[in-house]
């Protein structure tokens, strides 16, 4: 099957609600997993890549939680194919940079996608909606243990599982959770929070991880330690964790409507009136007002307008799903004028819309 | 009758459409006229103004003009009142300063007002909706023969009709047209014809006159020069150059038309929306996305949104009426949060609204 009907069959993901998903967009499990007697993909001659490619591809693929869903090389994907995957957090940027030697097996409804030779052999991730970050350990924990009925994980008995690099080593194991907190921005906390976060030993990035800017007002939260604590304490910990941000971001929300309503009604009032008129509107300026109309979703102030509209139209108009959904190549100017027809198209139709006097 | 009753019941003014009123939103004549054998206000003591004051306003007053205006001494008028005043253009800032010794007599339908005592003994205005200076000198001509019957003016054979400043001997008049010119400014070509405008001996202004920025692309062109040419003359050189303004501004709204017709929509299309759902609306700001409303109207953009409406609009968002349509003083962040409440309501509202795909 082609990746671009594969894709499109699938909403699933985007049309979800979650628990807590006021505040949490996703819970995320991340495992690093390599096969003994083969070497690591980035110490590996092209076919050493493509023979061990050849042997995992096919043995993640026949697992029964991948039955019916997609498994192939990252040779014939071309670029947007590629960035279409990035845009659904299904691979990384570094992995959409690679061909022959490389694959990826995703699961029927996206949640279960498996990276092969990317920095490890296998770079596996479980994805659920919502705050779920210990269902989503159990999804991951039940299929590494399938694949290890098949597959001779290299592991050490003092170290645990091996990895290329030595932030992955022992567990493997990286849990993160999507947070939405325009409250602790507009009260200007957000700096606060993220570093105390940070204090208890986890990692606080923007939206497309390491070295990007908070776009939309979104945080990913994840630990920062994978030796020397089982994964059922790192979860624990994050969990705890999020709950302490989710109280913040009430909190905030609550300050807001109770001493600045007029100022919170603004900003969201302007958000919807720019989207649903503009004609022009860029990828990054998107994302920042669909995120102040996700709050007045969550708060209530709009009739019309839902939760999993508002999550399709961000993924929509991201770049690649942007000339996926048009259907040719689109230079950057082309893209922001079709973004502005998806928004006016979606956000002009929305009936009974009403911020409270 | 009280000057808020007065003005509450003339709305005529900014409900009128007047020739070429795409482009320009108001004709006005200016004259200077002082009486024989009295001081110049800047001259004179307070018991002199207040004897000048109420030996001429029963003269203007008692005009078949004025029959059904308002004619008051300067002195019991508040400070709100004064302010409506000048947002309405009836007064100047100057005048709003003075009290007792000091008048003012407007018409019924305000289209001709005079200050007493302000830098001369008598400032005449007359002003029609539309590009009409030949017809608005007639009627202030009318009104000045009709005066000069009852009052002599100073003149003098060599110099013509005596003024306090030099500046406006001879004639006494200043002919302006108020100029509306989103596509120069947009297409940036406004700074280009200000300047050939003024090279033809003509002053080119923004809105509120002397030194005040363009805010809604509004820009006031008037003569210089009052001494060696007669009224007639002015006139019509005034005239002409405002039919090249606005050939030139047509021209600059075709060619966005014709080759940014999305950037144009963009503008126009964040403008409404930005009015019609804002919550906190600073006055400089409704005035400048009001203006590209009108570019909207004008260019037949919208359905079910009318100049007239818009011009309501434009004089009641600022800061005096304002505070006279809600009925009390209002705190600069309270007019904000009102004006947006207006402009919610009667953009809001606003059905068939839609802009070209």
């Amino acid at each position: 099957m082609e990746l671009r009907k594969f894709l499109s069959s699938t909403t699933e993901l985007s049309n979800c609600e979650g628990p807590q998903d006021h505040v949490v967009l996703s819970s995320r499990v991340r495992l690093a997993r390599n096969v003994t007697g083969r070497p690591f993909p980035g110490r590996a001659k092209k076919a050493s890549r493509v023979e061990t490619c050849d042997f995992i591809q096919p043995a993640i693929a026949a697992a029964s939680a991948m039955r019916g869903g997609f498994s192939e090389s990252m040779k014939p994907l071309q670029a947007l194919d590629k960035q279409l995957l990035v845009e659904r957090h299904l691979i990384s940027r570094e992995h959409a940079a690679k061909g022959a030697g490389s694959g990826l097996v995703l699961s029927k409804d996206e949640t279960l996608s498996v990276m092969i030779n990317e920095e490890d052999h296998l770079r596996m991730q479980a994805l659920l909606p919502g705050l779920q970050v210990k269902q989503v350990w159990q999804k991951m924990d039940r299929f590494d243990t399938s694949l290890e009925k098949k597959l001779d994980f290299a592991f050490d008995s003092q170290l645990g599982y091996l990895t290329a690099c030595p932030t992955n080593l022992g567990t493997g194991i990286r849990v993160s959770a999507m947070l939405h907190l325009p409250g602790l921005v507009l009260t200007d906390q957000v700096n606060q929070i993220v570093q105390a976060v940070t204090k208890l030993g986890h990692a606080v990035r923007g939206l497309y991880g390491e070295g990007t800017e908070a776009l939309g007002h979104l945080f990913q939260v994840s630990n920062q330690m994978t030796l020397g604590e089982s994964e059922a304490d790192i979860i624990e910990r994050i969990h705890k964790v999020v709950l302490q941000v989710i109280e913040h971001e009430e909190n905030a929300r609550q300050t807001l409507l109770r001493t600045k309503a007029k100022e919170l009604y603004n900003h969201i009032g302007r958000a919807y009136g720019t989207l649903a008129h503009a004609h022009i509107v860029s990828s990054k300026e998107t994302m920042n007002q669909l995120s102040l109309l996700r709050l007045g979703v969550k708060l209530e102030l709009f009739k019309g307008l839902t939760t999993p509209m508002l999550d399709e139209l961000f993924l929509l108009s991201q770049p690649a799903h942007m000339q996926e959904l048009v259907g040719e190549k689109l230079s950057g100017e082309e893209r922001d004028l079709h973004r502005a027809d998806l928004l006016r198209k979606h956000l002009g139709k929305v009936k009974g819309l009403k911020l409270p006097e």
